[in-house]
C-alpha cells in the first residue's frame, strides 16, 4: 500500500492526502454517533481529473473507494466499515458553482457545493432550487443526489431525482462520463443519470450536476389546521390539492403527542390551539402572483375544509414571523425527542391513500408487543412519507427499551411490507439498512440490482458493503 | 423452429399466434411507411403470465422479441428487421386498468391500455393524466413508457418517465418484476424503473404501470403571441414563468412560415393577424381555482409583455371553440407539411436558452449548403424541443431534395452538438437513429450503456438493433 499512497500524495500533494487519525477523524466518524470506521488515507482531490487518477490508482490497487460528500447521512452510507481497507475520497473541494443558466433555468455545479450555498446563488439570481432539508448548512449536492434526498418540498418538486438534468460522474474505471446535460428531452438511450441518483457511490462517482432552478415565488403563507384523525388529514389533502394544485408547497401531518412533546421540551413556544386534538397539519401555500392571492386562495380552501367538517379549527398566519412560528413547531418535534431521550426511528413511506389505515393497524401491534410504548407519528404527509418513532413508556430507561430496536423495526417494517410501502422513503439504505434490502426486497429485484453492480463495478471497489 | 412455434401455440391458443403474411402485416408495417420487417410469427399474449412464459421460450430457443404496443413510434423502434428470424410479441390484449386510487393520485394500468383511455378513465374520476401526443388515439402506455414519450403537456408536468411511480417488467429470462409501487418517496436501491422507462424494450418488456394522477384544472385559456424573433419568445417564456409558475402548462413556437404553411394549405382555417409577423407562441395557462383567475392572470402577463415591447400583439381566446381554432394553427403544421409534401425532418432539443442563437446559426448553415431550402421550425420551446424541419426549395421536387437526406440531417446534429443538444428530444432511438447514436455519444456513455445491456440481456434477445 506505500506504494499507492506515494502514488495519492504524488497526485494531490501530502496536504491532501490525510493519514494520522486525528486528520481523519471527521470524515470517519458517523454523523449520529453510531460507528467510528477505519481507512487508510482521506484523499482530497480538487478536480473532476484528480479525482479520475485517483480512482485509477484505486482500481490499479484493488483499494476500495468510499465517496464522502457532508458525511450527514444517517444509514452508514458514507464511513468506511472497520477493516481500515478503504480510502475515504472526500469531494469537499470541488466546490465550484460552475454556471448559472437564468433563461434555461438551470445550475451547473460542482458535487462538493454546499446545498445552502447552491440555494442561496440560485436566489441571487431570482430564482428558487427547492431542495431543502434539515442538513442544509453542511450536506453537499453529491451526497444529496447519491441519497436522493427528499425533504420538505417534495410534494411540489419531486425528491432530488427530479431537480437534476445531467451529472458527471467518474466510472469505477476512472473514466470520466460527461453527461452534464441541461436538456428537459433527451431520449438518446439509457437514463445513466437516474442510475447513478440514489445509488449511494455504489456505482461510481458523483462529481457534478445541472441542476433545475424554478421561478422564486412571491410569497409563501403558512396555515395550522387542527382535526380528529388521519382520515381527515387525508380529506384535506385532497381538498387541498384541487383548490390549489401546484400552490400547495407543503403538507406536514403531526399528531397530539408531537405537538405535546415539543410543549413540554420547549414551553418557550407558542402553541396555537388552547385545546388538544387528535391531529395537526401545517400547510403552506406559495404564489408566483401575490401574498394577497395566497391568502385569499388558502382562506378559500380552508372555509371549505371547515364547512365541510373535515377540520375542527385552523390559524393562519398573518406575518412572516407567525408562519416561522408555526414551522418551528414541526421543526422541533425531532428536537424534542432528542432532549426526551432515545427512540427508534422509522422513515417509511406509503402510497397516501392507505395512510390512516396503515396507522391504525400498525399502532395496535406496537401496544401489544410493546406495552405502553410512545408512538411518535409525524411527517411528509402529501408524499406518503411518515417518520414513524417509537419512544419507551414513561418510566422505562431509554437504553433498556432500545434493546428492542430489531423487534420494533422488524414488527413496523413487516406492517409497511403488507401495505405497499418503503422501509427507507428518504434516507437511503447504507450499511445500516442492507440486511433489511436484503429481507424484503423479491429475489427478481436483488438479482437486477447485483447484476447492474457487477456489470458497472466488476471489482467491487465502490463503496462495498452499502446497498447490496 | 416448430417446436418453438408449437410450444407458443400450447401458451396461447392457436389464434393468437398469427403466423400468415396478411394477419402479421399490420405489426410489420412501419406507421410512417418506411419500412416493412418480417418475423416468424406475431404472439398475443393476454397477461403478464403468459408474458413470461413467452419470453422463457424464447430465451430457451434464441429467438429475438420485438415488444410491440400501438406501433405508432417514429424511429423504427417497434417494428422487426428483415431477416424473419423474430417474432413480434403484441401488448394489445394486456389492455385492463388494473386501479384508480384517487386519494393516492394513482392509476395501475396493463401496458397495452390506450393512451386516451387512460385520460379518460381518469377525468371519470375528476383527475387528470396529463400526456397528451398527437398518436394518443392508438398509442400505448407501455409505448409510451419505453419510449419516454414526450408531448405539449412536458413544460408543466414533464416527460412519461416523470408521471410514472412503478412499474411491472418481464425480464429478458423469463423472471417477473414486481416495482409496482405507488409511492413518491422510496430510496431502497438502484432505480430500475427509470432504466426501463426510455429503453425501447431492449433490457425487457414493460407489462404494467402506476401512474400519477393530477387534480383536473377548472379551466385552461389559450392566447397568440406575436412578436419579431426568437429572441423575443424567449423573453416571453421567462416572463410567463415569474408570472404564473406552474399555471404556465403551454408554449409552443411557430414562426411565420409555419402559419404561412397553414394558410395555403387549409384555407378555412382563420387566421388571427391580418400582418405577418417572425414569430408566433401560443400559450396555455391553465388554473385550478377558475376561469376568471386564469383570464386575469393571463392579461396581467401579455400586458406587462406588450407594455415591455416583448411582444408586438396578441389575442386571448374568450371561449373554447376559439382557443381550439388557435390550437388548429399549432396541430394543422405538421399536417400543412404532409400535404406540401415530403421533407427531412429533425426532433431536436437544446438548453432553451441557447435556442435563438441556435436558429441563427443553423439556418444559414442550411442556405449555404441547400441554398434556398425552407426551414419549417416549431415546437415546445418551453421545453427546448424543436420540431427542426426543412422542406425543398420552391419548384425542386420532393424526391429529389430527399436525396440529400443524410447530408442535412449530418449538418443539423452537427450544429445540435456544438449547442450541447439532443439528436432525439422525444422520438428515441430505434433503428433509425441508431448509427447516429454511435455517432454522437461519447465511447465512455456508450460503453456503459453496452455493459448495462450485456449485463440485462447476455442473450441480447430483446429487441436487437434497437438503440444499441
Amino acid at each position: 500500500m506505500s506504494a499507492f499512497l506515494q502514488q495519492c500524495r504524488h497526485l494531490l500533494g501530502s496536504d491532501h492526502v490525510l493519514e494520522t487519525a486525528q486528520d481523519m477523524a471527521p470524515y470517519l466518524n458517523d454523523w449520529r454517533g453510531r460507528h467510528t470506521g477505519s481507512a487508510l488515507a482521506v484523499l482530497r482531490p480538487a478536480s473532476v481529473e484528480q479525482v479520475a487518477a485517483l480512482v485509477r490508482a484505486c482500481a490499479e490497487h484493488a483499494v476500495p473507494i468510499v465517496p464522502q460528500g457532508g458525511n450527514t447521512g444517517l444509514v452508514l452510507g458514507s464511513v468506511p466499515d472497520s477493516s481500515g481497507r478503504a480510502v475515504v475520497l472526500s469531494l469537499g473541494r470541488l466546490k465550484r458553482i460552475r454556471k448559472i443558466d437564468v433563461a434555461n433555468r438551470t445550475m451547473t455545479v460542482d458535487a462538493g457545493c454546499i446545498l445552502a450555498e447552491i440555494q442561496q446563488a440560485a436566489a441571487a439570481e431570482g430564482c428558487l432550487f427547492p431542495l431543502s432539508l434539515a442538513s442544509e448548512g453542511s450536506c453537499t449536492i453529491g451526497g444529496n443526489l447519491s441519497s436522493n434526498a427528499g425533504g420538505t418540498a417534495v410534494l411540489r418538486y419531486g425528491n432530488t431525482r427530479e431537480l437534476c438534468l445531467g451529472l458527471e460522474v467518474v466510472t469505477p474505471q476512472g473514466d470520466i462520463w460527461d453527461g452534464l446535460r441541461g436538456l428537459r428531452k433527451d431520449n438518446t438511450g439509457y437514463d445513466l443519470r437516474d442510475l447513478y441518483i440514489g445509488a449511494e457511490g455504489t456505482l461510481g462517482i458523483i462529481t457534478g450536476a445541472v441542476l433545475k432552478l424554478y421561478p422564486q415565488p412571491q410569497a409563501s403563507i403558512t396555515a395550522l389546521a387542527a382535526m380528529d384523525s388521519p382520515e381527515q388529514a387525508l380529506k384535506l389533502l385532497k381538498l387541498m390539492q384541487d383548490y390549489c394544485g401546484a400552490s400547495l408547497t407543503g403538507f406536514e401531518l403531526m399528531s397530539r403527542i408531537c405537538l405535546a412533546l415539543v410543549a413540554q421540551q420547549f414551553p418557550a413556544l407558542p402553541q396555537p390551539f388552547a385545546a388538544g386534538h387528535g391531529q395537526y397539519v401545517l400547510l403552506e401555500l406559495s404564489s408566483n402572483e401575490s401574498e394577497q392571492h395566497a391568502v385569499a386562495l388558502l382562506e378559500r380552501a380552508i372555509g371549505a375544509a371547515l364547512d365541510g367538517a373535515i377540520i375542527s379549527d385552523a390559524v393562519v398566519a398573518t406575518s412572516v414571523a407567525q408562519s416561522q412560528s408555526l414551522w418551528q413547531l414541526r421543526e422541533h418535534i425531532p428536537l424534542a425527542q432528542a432532549k426526551a431521550g432515545k427512540n427508534i426511528k422509522h422513515d417509511i413511506s406509503l402510497p397516501v391513500s392507505r395512510i390512516p389505515e396503515f396507522i391504525a393497524t400498525t399502532a395496535p401491534l406496537l401496544e401489544q408487543a410493546f406495552p405502553a410504548c410512545q408512538l411518535v407519528c409525524f411527517g411528509h404527509l402529501g408524499d406518503g412519507n411518515l417518520h414513524f418513532n417509537v419512544a419507551p413508556p414513561e418510566g422505562v430507561g431509554h437504553d433498556a427499551f432500545l434493546a428492542n430496536q430489531a423487534a420494533v423495526n422488524r414488527l413496523v417494517h413487516d406492517s409497511v411490507q403488507r401495505f405497499g410501502g418503503s422501509i427507507s422513503a428518504e434516507h437511503g439504505i447504507g450499511a445500516l439498512k442492507r440486511d433489511d434490502l436484503a429481507h424484503y426486497k423479491s429475489p427478481v429485484e436483488l438479482a437486477l440490482m447485483r447484476s447492474i453492480k457487477a456489470a458497472l463495478d466488476p471489482q467491487g471497489i465502490m463503496n462495498p458493503g452499502k446497498i447490496l
